[in-house]
């Protein structure tokens, strides 16, 4: 097992936990309910809440149930993300929509929210730990709410084609992703620190890390939605879903001349994107150095967050947490 | 102003306390997230939260936040539930997904379960009114699960056309309406007496009032979804909507001959009823005793429920909740 596959094995021992507090429904539902955690997934978030809480000064027992806190928080809202976004698919997998309805698929995700919830009083400091994550759920609904807005077309209702944004500019963007993504991976930090019992300081600089990791994290994630490396990922998906809101193409925009500028954004405000607008506009990403700065970027912040760790004595805990910083920057290449 | 009329005013003083806690959130998010409380309502759930807290001893100003914790819970059920449903108007207005797109209208829903969850921390007793309405809020989504598989048509899904119910007892119709609409007027009865810090026993007096009239509730809103009588309801809307868990459909089906009863049953089965279709359904359940059979029980449950009441004091309060009871039957005739 190589380190990184190790790292996660340890978000999987969360599993158990998120199951037991999910299959407390009628029977019949329990197959519904399941289906999202069986489907997989990396537990990257479970793990950095383990790992920040023995990073801390805890020992990982006691961070198990946050960190099934937190990653079912995550898969919450990917349940609920599927159904905005009519998703078929999630890592090879039918999702929780597309096999049980999306009429299903919604009453799936309130339950999860009532699981989560009945996690909160069974951790370590459930005051605190539940006005963390109403805050990190709160700031992920606005983070979705921005993706949506950014999309240039796809959507048929008057009151989203009225409101969406025909420009986004790079502040924007970390506004969106920070609340979309980093803020979850920031509170799975800081609920490391919280049931380590760590102090304030510590406390912050776990969730300053968290922060500037999950920044890098979108930022690759955006890289892998247009240039589809390695990962099963579909190559130019951000742009066949009509997304403006990916700093690849942000990128691009700002590097293009006035005529391709337009030509990129004319592809992206097409109702349907056929396969050759979809090679055009690769191409014309393809022509700027927007990959290169984008992963510059994820650098920028994946070093800003292992800086925020250097108050932490060394242990095997932190030169995990640091392998699995790593990690998320060495997904795109 | 009308007994009933000064009544519904009392729940309406929750108003400004739900608004106070949904509008923490991004300035363009606000009105979407205030629609579905500005679009009206009866707040009869508040009313009784309110109530239930006076008759058991407590001042009404220490429940105003466990009622409008109650009310919002209902408004939360109602966006998610006309997302389900596709509804486009309720009261008269566009519900919030016709308004805002469905994205938008599941985001609105998911930040009103985040609202509320702060609403709890505000409140007296929060740790059991916490527990109280996590519970409430999974017998509502359960409800909610058994009232779309008692559809018989009228949804493309195949696992929903594959595990619907065919039949349904009337045991399984009151399971349904028992989670779906009864568990939470059981909430708003028993925060009311968790508010006034009364007994146990005087707790669960409360909870079998709410309970009972919880019951009558949904049976009188069913006779309405048939016969449409007084209220702004649509004539045979249940029919149209292809719902066999509706007690007159219930009763009928019981009273009817082997050749109507199957007659009835393909009407609900058919992919769009006409019409004609529709009258015709309406003459074989006018023709049955039906209407008079489920009044009987929402009176009987009615009774029940304010039996409930016999060992508190008479008070104001309590003679309100009478009335409230009674206002519930009525509104059926």
């Amino acid at each position: 097992m190589s380190e990184i596959e190790s790292l996660i094995s340890l978000g999987r021992m969360v599993d158990p936990i998120m199951l037991n507090y999910i299959e407390k429904a009628e029977l019949r539902f329990i197959p519904i309910l399941k289906h999202q955690i069986l489907a997989g997934g990396k537990r990257v978030r479970a793990a950095l809440t383990i790992l920040s809480c023995e990073t801390a000064g805890g020992t990982p027992s006691i961070a198990l149930k946050p960190a099934a806190l937190i990653e079912l928080i995550h898969n919450y809202s990917l349940i609920m993300d599927d159904i905005i976004d009519h998703g078929e698919l999630r890592r090879g997998k039918p999702t929780v929509r597309a096999k049980y309805s999306d009429a299903m698929a919604i009453l799936a995700g309130m339950f999860y929210r009532e699981a989560l919830d009945e996690i909160v009083d069974d951790c370590p400091k459930p005051f605190e730990m539940r006005k963390l994550i109403r805050n990190a759920i709160k700031e992920t609904i606005e983070g979705e709410r921005l993706d949506i807005l950014f999309e240039q077309a796809g959507r048929e209702e008057e009151y989203i084609k009225k409101h969406k944004y025909t420009n986004v500019s790079l502040n924007l963007y970390f506004k969106m992703i920070g609340k979309k993504t980093a803020a979850l991976i920031k509170a799975a930090c800081t609920a490391g620190g919280l049931a380590a019992n760590a102090s304030n300081e510590a406390i912050e600089a776990l969730g300053a890390f968290g922060w500037n990791i999950g920044l890098a994290f979108q930022i690759v994630d955006d890289i892998l939605d247009i240039y589809g490396e390695k990962t099963g990922k579909e190559k130019g998906k951000d742009i066949i879903e009509h997304k403006l809101g990916n700093i690849a193409i942000l990128f691009s925009l700002k590097e293009l001349n006035t005529k391709e500028k337009v030509e990129l954004l004319n592809m992206l405000r097409k109702p349907k994107i056929s396969k050759m607008d979809l090679n055009k506009a690769l191409k014309l990403i393809e022509n700027t150095k927007a990959k290169e700065k984008a992963y510059n970027l994820g650098r920028k912040f994946i070093n800003e967050g292992k800086k925020a760790l250097l108050s932490f004595q060394d242990s095997e805990a932190k030169s995990k947490l640091l392998s699995l910083a790593d990690f998320i920057l060495n997904r795109a290449y």
